[in-house]
């Protein structure tokens, strides 16, 4: 039930360390807070290990990375795995260069990840072990759509299980996949691809997910991916009159703020495959 | 008079060099703009005695910090130490990890600072020189209640006399104390701990009153808690149906770029001791 | 037309890459998705040439520069050069201090820049190649005036030619000049001056501009400053009772959101000189 993922989210507060990029940090700290958990970031190597023995599970997003946080990446994931923390990466940019390529794939060699979330161009990256891709914003020709949807869930599942974790690809339709079992989710606004970050959002979000949720950890990342969606719509809702994205970046994470187990249950739109 | 230090303020237009977290470093320009002084961050060590030369005030925050900008803040420091700019300490997450507490530690001794502000936890890690705190919020059960009060008012002004500054402890209660005074104040509310960064806004806050009020700083300093608290409550009033933290964060900032010296004085609560 | 140029950025989705200030990113991330473009953001030396690559145009702003961004705005500077990329400076804070100033300097040196777009505070030390500023907002002394205004429109022109590139210089008056025009643009509210940002903003926007419309660049920035001080005016007006620069700074993103090229058109206030 994701009524009782999110309701297991505001009663334990996960505590989750994030090295994330400067862009959309603020974002990523205040939906963490919306949903029920609580952010710490830092990306100082020698930092890291410390603030990760307090937290519950870690966030790595590649967005802005540089030297010195690839290094934090490491340390903290080592480190989070010692403790059999939840980790979870988001490959940002994955495709768009040779060093975010390659140390997304450093960081599933050399970590036990829990979960990636990705869009497709980057999951297609890591599952090629190379890849192009136009930026941060996924390749319209890679979508996943209704007319590629079996192939896609068969990549899903097959990369989830050569991986051994659960895998999120985000798009206008959502895969959340294990190797046996994939939720294919069918909620947001198109509109909350002209808000930057969103995808940072919900990697937090599915992180502190996945920390307050241990026994069922498939179905507290889809429960993660359908609140995200849910909030974009809700939120859309909401806006005034002349409002845009500013505002609606506002208002989805005020929806996450508000949003309870049963708005969860029944706003979300999903199928099991 | 609280009214009068808000009116220094908005006259002398202080600005404030802010060595401070990636997180929450735009609220805080734009609490310093809405309060009516002015901002401008810099943590590269070659450029930053440049910068804080042409400031009035340095408020250095070590949310994120890394080796980079520790060197920058003793740098920095130093140089507004040299020409008599206030200079006022935000130790996030002291007692978080080695580093955070090391740090902190090292500009206490390296530096004279004008002021302290932090959350219970952080503050005892200082006083006792080491500690664990269970991420960048104060652990609930170090908190400043009705029940403690008298204790944690002697702590506060013997930590304020011993270090020779002023020392502001926030959080449900506030405390603002030098070595003979304590203010008790008891503005805010409790949905501001679901906002990131309003910690970090009030550092940056008490850095312009004490630089727009050398001649009464205890008062400045007290009149700034009073101000976001004051703020907090302001804000929540405006809040519409369905809106959550992230406006909420917005509608902070917007009540401090309105608020008079009239509203502050009729709206502070607290008490001296 | 100011209207085919912004049809221009809606119709190519300019993908920008912007090296920039971690205080602001977030706002120039979501106002290039506002206007129809696209941001990437990396300041990692060995990421950003891959980076640039894939970018139709380069936005470099030095407002919390560091050793290492410095190194990558050289490197991203030189590659977008080599595949003839739009390429803008905005120089945060020169004349605010020694590395400021001389960074900027050394990017122009360096680098084939298309446009430069700062206060006057900036660029005045950038024609004088030494100056002191006040901090990153102009000083008033400097200040483009109805009295000092042709003057200045020589001066804009003068340097423009000198340097062979578009010179943006914004205030109360905007002036966008080459070698040969000038536009005088009076659009923009004062209260735009306590919203941290909207200096970096427009810069993002104007590269957007200036990599859509590459037949009428002149044309193309100039529109790109009307629009940021429409996008001022329109969100001023939408402000309700309350709200101050935080919901201010969203309002004018929304404005940037919805406004089409009719509205452009007959809100922009300029006279070409």
């Amino acid at each position: 039930m994701f009524a009782n993922c999110i309701q297991e989210v505001r009663k334990t507060t996960p505590l989750i360390h994030n090295i994330t990029n400067y862009v959309t940090v603020n974002d990523v700290a205040n939906v963490l807070l919306a949903c029920g958990g609580s952010p710490i970031m830092s990306d100082e190597p020698e930092d890291v290990a410390d603030i990760t023995s307090i937290c519950g599970g870690l966030n790595i997003n590649i967005g802005t990375l540089n030297q010195q946080s690839i290094q934090a990446m490491l340390i903290a994931g080592k480190k989070a795995n010692e403790l059999e923390h939840v980790v979870l990466l988001d490959p940002v940019g994955a495709g768009a260069s040779a060093l975010r390529t390659r140390t997304a794939l450093t960081l599933m060699q050399e970590l036990k990840l829990d979960a990636i979330r990705g869009n497709i161009s980057e999951i297609k990256t890591l599952a090629l072990g190379s890849g192009t891709t136009k930026g941060v914003d996924a390749d319209g020709a890679d979508a996943v759509t209704e007319e590629n949807l079996d192939a896609m869930i068969s990549f899903a599942k097959n990369f989830a299980q050569k991986t051994n974790n659960i895998l999120a690809i985000t798009g206008a339709i959502d895969l959340v996949a294990d190797a046996q079992t994939c939720y294919v989710i069918r909620n947001g606004r198109p509109e909350m691809g002209k808000i930057t970050g969103t995808g940072c959002q919900l990697s937090a979000l599915m992180t502190a997910f996945l920390v307050a949720n241990p026994g069922q950890k498939l179905e507290a990342a889809a429960a993660a991916v359908c609140m995200m969606g849910l909030a974009g719509e809700i939120g859309y809702g909401k806006l005034q009159d002349g409002e845009g994205n500013a505002t609606y970046r506002n208002r989805i994470i005020d929806a996450i703020y508000h949003m309870d187990g049963k708005t969860l249950e029944e706003g979300a739109k999903y199928e099991v495959r």
